[in-house]
């Protein structure tokens, strides 16, 4: 069984199934579309997700888009073969706080990091300065955010408990490219989020994704 | 065993939970939590959500904040008791298929919509003049968020499938508030999803929190 990703390897809505996918130890194909030439507007991407946006999977004849929707499917369905259970489905207490903190990356630190991403990393492909002003709103968003992140990852080792679940997992596609900027001192000031950031991104499946991520980067600015 | 709903009954997010808690027949005492005095930022509200913001929910001595994380965490675990399963937990297809829908309600719909609301509903409370631009642009796009929806429900009832899940039930704290503006022009100009909305605004559950709604928004009005 091969799972089939259209994504591509700079997106980090794709990296962030990359890595559940990863994490899993399933195997998949990446299938690249190519922003380039809009072909995520058209059929037949179009009708793997209607919004025109990467990534989508398709799992023999059913096809699924929403990066959080897909990774959540994986993890819920494939967790078998040895792999953990990043959503602590047979724990209802566990797995209510791995939901919390799911939707806390979802709705609090997603809507602060992406215009900072876009701005420092996507406007200018578009010939675009990066707006500082913007950048300044969500840095000073991010950081209350992540004292909140502080004070939690004093009381537990990851976002959920004592373990790695797919809320650690869903932080790391932005903050890998956070920490190639300057406001990458937002995570080295705060030193239980410094360890934790640390920890994950040293994980096997974290390395695979971001290396790929780099490798994709450095071509296209070539 | 009756839960403990911390919130207020004009706010959306509120809403959200007890549509759920209605929707699954679940006995719950709600909690006010008082936004003038500034209740929702100190202790103890701030134990129960770090973020200082509501609703947050206790089971027992499992506190829960988030209403996406609540609202999925009552569907798991207490779907019992002849009512329906919200997340289609038992099918893999039709359960991925909600969470799509769940997550484009989360990552699409409301980042469009609450703008929308708040420029029309919250800004004039603290004395500001709704902006007319943030109204624009976001009227912009959930116009074409909901021309997906538009087509989406001319193939199926609900927005997962033919029946009313968790991705459906999101949607009607919003979409309640957005029918007393002129943008109602958005849902009833779309035939397919003018349908579903009056189908899911006529469900019980719905009634009964948009009443409350009403009844709150009329006597803070006064
Ligand atoms: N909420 C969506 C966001 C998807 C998204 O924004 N994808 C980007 C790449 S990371 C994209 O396709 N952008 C092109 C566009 O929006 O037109 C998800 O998590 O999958
Ligand atoms: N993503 C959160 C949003 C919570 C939220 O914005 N709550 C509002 C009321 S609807 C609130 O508490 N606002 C006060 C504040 O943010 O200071 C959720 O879904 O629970």
């Amino acid at each position: 069984m091969v799972f089939k990703l259209y994504g591509s390897p700079m997106s980090t809505c794709t990296a962030r199934v990359k890595a559940v996918l990863e994490e899993l130890n399933l195997k998949y194909e990446l299938i690249p579309i190519n922003f380039g030439t809009g072909e995520h507007k058209q059929p037949p991407h179009i009708h793997r997700n209607p919004f025109g946006q990467v990534p989508a999977l398709e799992d023999g004849d059913l096809t699924l888009f929403e990066s959080r929707a897909i990774t959540r499917y994986l993890a819920n369905n494939y967790h078998s073969s040895g792999a953990p259970d990043l959503l602590k489905k047979n724990d209802r207490k566990a797995g209510g706080v791995v939901n919390v903190w799911i939707e806390v990356e979802s709705q609090q630190f997603n809507p602060a990091i992406s215009p900072i991403f876009y701005q420092i990393f996507v406007a200018p492909r578009f010939g675009a300065a990066p707006d500082q002003n913007i950048i300044k709103d969500n840095v000073d968003k991010l950081a209350k955010i992540l004292d909140v992140y502080e004070a939690r990852l004093s009381k537990c080792k990851y976002l959920a408990g004592d373990f790695f679940s797919l809320a650690d997992l869903h932080h790391i596609p932005y903050t890998y490219y956070l920490m190639a900027t300057p406001h990458a001192s937002l995570i080295n000031s705060r030193p239980h989020v410094k360890a934790w950031w640390e920890d994950i991104s040293s994980r096997t499946d974290c390395k695979k994704v971001t290396d790929d991520m780099q490798a994709a980067a450095a071509s296209a600015s070539k």
